[in-house]
């Protein structure tokens, strides 16, 4: 009844990952997050993802086996003992636990396993040396395959049809709560996940940013241009229970997960119409968006789009409005995206590494007004061999609708 | 418009860390985390919550500065450059930070801290010893206030409510899918915050565990009783595609999060009648919550009532099916539930330190079945001065509905 990836999906992710490791001078790595340990096997049971820079890969379950087993597309065993895992690995990979000049250099997901993990691990295989691998990791899954672009267009159908279905309801004095319930259930009931996922520690996002008028230019801790007020400081983004107004822009950055994959996209509504000074703002974005479409392409850095972006919202005296405003912008223009709604490349300074065919990217240029609200475009795209291609399908128009 | 705890809260939560603190030996704590810094500030802001075990806390805050300023009840103040903040503490503190004899012992959010997070803060702030603060910090949240069991009854009437517009949906064919998406849209509509929080590293939940029939007996990596089937091996737990049919338990573990603070309830329905086996464990996971209400009281240890529960259903043969099944079993009857849905105490072996009042806890006796499913039952209580008080108010009965 699961989609699955066709075989060669597994072959080919590991053999991404141990290039990477080759030549980072790695011996192996070992996943610990969830996320990380389903790309490589299939399955997302509690467990270790043990890969090799060269050789198979072994799965270490601790919960549950048998799912894991029924699962996982790699070597799958139980992980018994925690205390004995240095153990284990060195009846499973005795070459790489045997040399005798130096102790294995094992890489690990530093960025998202805790440090009580880590000081347990490091106490369970003593034989090796670690180093951090939250980089190498991130980048084996920035490029995507043919199996997970068809994932994440089949989300950007669903988030879609939920957009219209919200667009289809808007009224006056409907609370942004009340709008986005209604999208939240047109993505569910197609299959939406429940969930979406984010790496950046203490980062959450529920289905994306809807919010209205000054609401929406609340600034907030969240790692992206628009914030929202929400529905309490407890729950500080998004959605809070202001009746959207006349006149005011309805920023609405939502985003579903469909068998695992993500989908990212932003429309700007209005009851009524902008005002002028957004509208400009508006078409900024516009042109920002358009100009990042040319810069799509293999072999352009991902540093140049963001840069580029800047000096345009600059030209226009925008810049201190431009992803987000003042002391609270963030200082990017897009964000890789799959199985993480924060994957890489990230379209910021010091992503230099040239963008490659199969990257999937979220650019969204966004103009903040405190006291007014936001205004923004965003698409998801694929890189392709020659240029790029818009993955969401969502009309590329500001929605605006009569009283 | 939100609903703020009282001025007192912020000054109890303080004194009940720092006494903990002072009886650990801790010169003071760092908080990393979102919802413990929540807890501690009454602001969710990116940042740190420094706590000395003498004098008063400062909120350290990367962004959103403003908005933190606006919500936190402690002093609080910009982060500036990560690589000052040692530099940062020793002005701030100046007592703690300059004792000839030792560096300051700071006790930190391990459990949860990334261990990259850990590299850098301890590169940043040199001065300092550090040590694992995770147990102290969770059992400083065990005892809830007032404002805080207000908020979790809160939670619990919009549950209550969401139960029974499924309830009232349910018929024969409709999908798991189908019947989560009526009761989260009830949920949401009613200002369930789109998450639920989990502490566990790679935990995850979306509202809970709604599955029928074999699918609700699918082992899953989930901790707790019940996973489901999932809609991927990519969210493999709770909802599938799954219809559901006649005569088979029909499992709704839900909760939802209002203001902050999570409830946690299940009920089993079914259309038509269960069968009999089935029934007899349902009797069974009544009469351990009936015995749970009675030990539910100040000064019983929370591992008792495992081991009593466990007992009881190993005197009718069914141990092997509570709390999952064979080597999938979880080895605990409930947990402790507020900002965070698997809080402390657990009823499990190893938590001694006797119940207090104000502690909140979901009792949730179950029993699996592989092939035919999943029978239980789950109440969150509030620990009194005498006993325990029920905060679900779901009828308590099985949802037997006509075909």
């Amino acid at each position: 009844m699961h989609i699955t990836p066709p075989q060669e999906e597994w072959i080919n992710r590991k053999i991404r990952l141990q290039q990477l490791l080759a030549k980072s001078g790695l011996d192996s790595c070992l996943v610990s997050q969830n996320v990380g340990i389903y790309y490589l096997t299939g399955s997302m049971q509690t467990g270790y993802l043990f890969m090799p820079a060269e050789g198979e890969p072994t799965y270490y379950v601790r919960r549950s086996l048998s799912r894991a087993v029924s699962e996982s597309q790699v070597r799958t065993v139980g992980l018994g003992s925690f205390r004995n895992f240095g153990k284990l690995l060195e009846a499973d990979y005795p070459t790489l636990f045997s040399q005798s000049d130096k102790r294995p250099l094992i890489g690990a997901d530093f960025d998202v396993m805790p440090a009580q993990l880590y000081f347990r691990l490091t106490e369970a295989i003593p034989q090796a040396q670690w180093k951090d691998a939250s980089a190498l990791l991130r980048n084996t899954r920035s490029v995507k395959s043919t199996y997970e672009v068809d994932r994440i267009s089949k989300a950007a159908e669903v988030a879609a049809t939920a957009l219209e279905k919200g667009i289809a309801s808007l009224r006056i004095g409907m609370t942004e709560l009340e709008l986005i319930t209604i999208i939240e259930n047109a993505m569910r009931s197609q299959g939406h996940i429940g969930i979406m996922r984010m790496r950046g520690y203490n980062q959450e996002i529920m289905t994306g940013v809807v919010a209205a008028g000054e609401a929406a230019a609340e600034p907030t801790y969240f790692d992206g241009p628009a914030g929202g007020r929400g529905l309490s400081p407890a729950a500080p983004q998004s959605v809070s229970l202001r009746p959207i107004g006349r006149n005011e822009p309805i920023l609405i950055d939502i985003g579903c997960c469909i068998d695992g994959y993500t989908i990212d996209q932003t429309r700007t509504a209005v009851i009524g119409e902008l005002p002028s000074e957004l509208m400009d703002a508006y078409k900024v974005a516009k042109a920002i968006i358009k100009r990042s479409e040319e810069l799509l392409c293999p072999g352009v850095s991902p540093e140049r789009l963001y840069a580029e972006a800047l000096e345009m919202a600059e030209t226009v005296g925008l810049s201190n409005h431009f992803m987000g405003f003042g002391d609270d912008q963030v200082k990017f223009l897009g964000h890789g995206i799959g199985l993480e709604i924060d994957e890489w490349p990230v379209l910021a300074k010091g992503f230099q590494e040239p963008l490659e065919p199969g990257m999937v990217l979220a650019v969204e240029p966004k103009f903040t007004f405190p006291g007014l609200g936001v205004v923004g475009i965003e698409n998801t795209y694929l890189i392709t061999e020659t240029g790029c291609m818009a993955l969401t399908i969502s009309p590329e128009k500001l929605y605006e609708l009569q009283d």
